[in-house]
């Protein structure tokens, strides 16, 4: 409305995610609980490591962020959710991207503050994300009184897209043993892991993002013979789906696939 | 940082309290179950109803919400709380309204979707505050995983500022007793209350506002004489302060203050 004030807001500071694009990043927090990120705080202040002082005292944050790849301009008071097969329902009413003002809201665990750092898991957003604010979890305002009943939807409450069954080809096994710790850094080679801190993580981490099925509703019921790829830190995922099982095909350096792409670009360039 | 793009975002629609003034509105949410809201939504959607279709089936919601009243424009990386009595914090490890983005993040309890108007209780925010987003409570989502240890600063687990004894004296009893329901809407009365349903919900807010001690930490150590002011609904509380009990000694319709006011004004003016 022409009458209300726009509200501006700045960035305090842009999530360093290990997951590096949409795809593959999951719907919901609390599905990836190996899942880590690091966020600078670069807000104005003289001294930005001041403002986080006194919060490694908690164990969980909020982190109120900005749905930057929303690619809709038109935002809908009806949305669709992935859960729902087509139903509407308002948008207020779910935790769509798609929303009046693009904000979310997810619960973090706090790793380790480090000067004007902060190290998280368990987090469900995309490298890349301007994050609004940090708030301390406190189980005193964030819950209900306890002796208030909690209602929700029932299709939240009902098996959601039913967990898909994982498994790993012996070439995937092999490939992500080649994938080094982050916290090794002496080197920049292209499998030396930049969040993660080693392959058991980033395996934990890969088969909760397919586990919980990544592919959109019309991929899913659609495109069910194409090869899905994901990318996760420094590693590009291929994968594929039978029915209820997730196979992870093969696992390779994203520096491999960006050289391909280049390659790709070059010779699509010589051919003009 | 310059280099930052501003991000913007408008109102979808602005609180209608029963919180009137910054004033006795409760430092932190769950403070005052029996306070109530209403919320009409204002985005230009062709139908804004719409936006809240389902969201009956939840009991919860989180407001995310404008801090629209602070006077400060410099923003400090280290705030006193008022429980920490001088003692300072970084911003991000409070919930103080003076941060970087004065978003504020509040869970309250749903009582009724009526078209594009949600109904809410056990609310802190005050009259007037842009809401920028609504989203439903889901545990899942806003909840630690249930192994993972949940830890808070111990200025937050020990005792906050001392709950105070609340007592109203008889004349402050007769005197709610004339507030009558907000529901009966037969009559255009000062003493009709606007969103809280009669005056044992009235006792209820005024007994939760002053019990948890409203008084700034100046005011409780410097003006402990004073009488202190405050407005809920339609009411105008007056106050004493007798070491650890509140007294309420009148409550009168908040016109009757505001006719004085005007009064004063009036002559003010013409003595100019």
């Amino acid at each position: 409305m022409s009458s209300m004030p726009p509200i501006t807001f700045n960035a305090i500071g842009y999530l360093k995610s290990c997951f590096v694009e949409k795809n593959g990043s999951p719907r919901q927090p609390s599905v990836c609980r190996q899942s880590r990120a690091q966020l600078a705080i670069e807000s104005n202040f003289t001294n930005p490591h001041h403002s986080l002082m006194s919060l490694q005292q908690f164990s969980h944050v909020w982190l109120i962020f900005l749905f930057h790849m929303n690619e809709n301009t038109h935002v809908r008071a009806k949305i669709k959710p992935p859960r729902l097969d087509g139903e509407k329902i308002g948008v207020f009413a779910s935790r769509s991207p798609h929303r009046p003002n693009p904000i979310g809201l997810t619960l973090a665990k706090l790793d380790k503050v480090d000067g004007n750092i902060i190290h998280l898991s368990g987090i469900d957003i995309v490298d890349g994300t301007p994050i609004l604010d940090i708030k301390p979890y406190i189980p005193d305002y964030d819950n209900p009184p306890a002796d208030q009943d909690i209602q929700l939807a029932s299709w939240l409450t009902l098996p959601p897209v039913k967990p898909l069954t994982v498994q790993f080809t012996s070439q995937a096994e092999d490939d992500l043993q080649q994938f080094f710790p982050s916290e090794n850094n002496t080197s920049h080679s292209k499998y030396q892991l930049q969040l993660l801190k080693d392959s058991d993580e980033a395996r934990s981490v890969i088969h909760d993002v397919v586990a919980s099925d990544p592919r959109s509703t019309y991929r899913r019921n659609k495109c069910t013979d194409e090869v899905y790829h994901f990318t996760v830190d420094k590693l590009n995922i291929s994968c594929k789906f039978e029915n209820e099982v997730a196979i992870i095909t093969q696992i390779v350096p994203v520096d491999d696939i960006q050289h391909l792409r280049d390659k790709f670009m070059k010779n699509a360039g010589s051919h003009q």
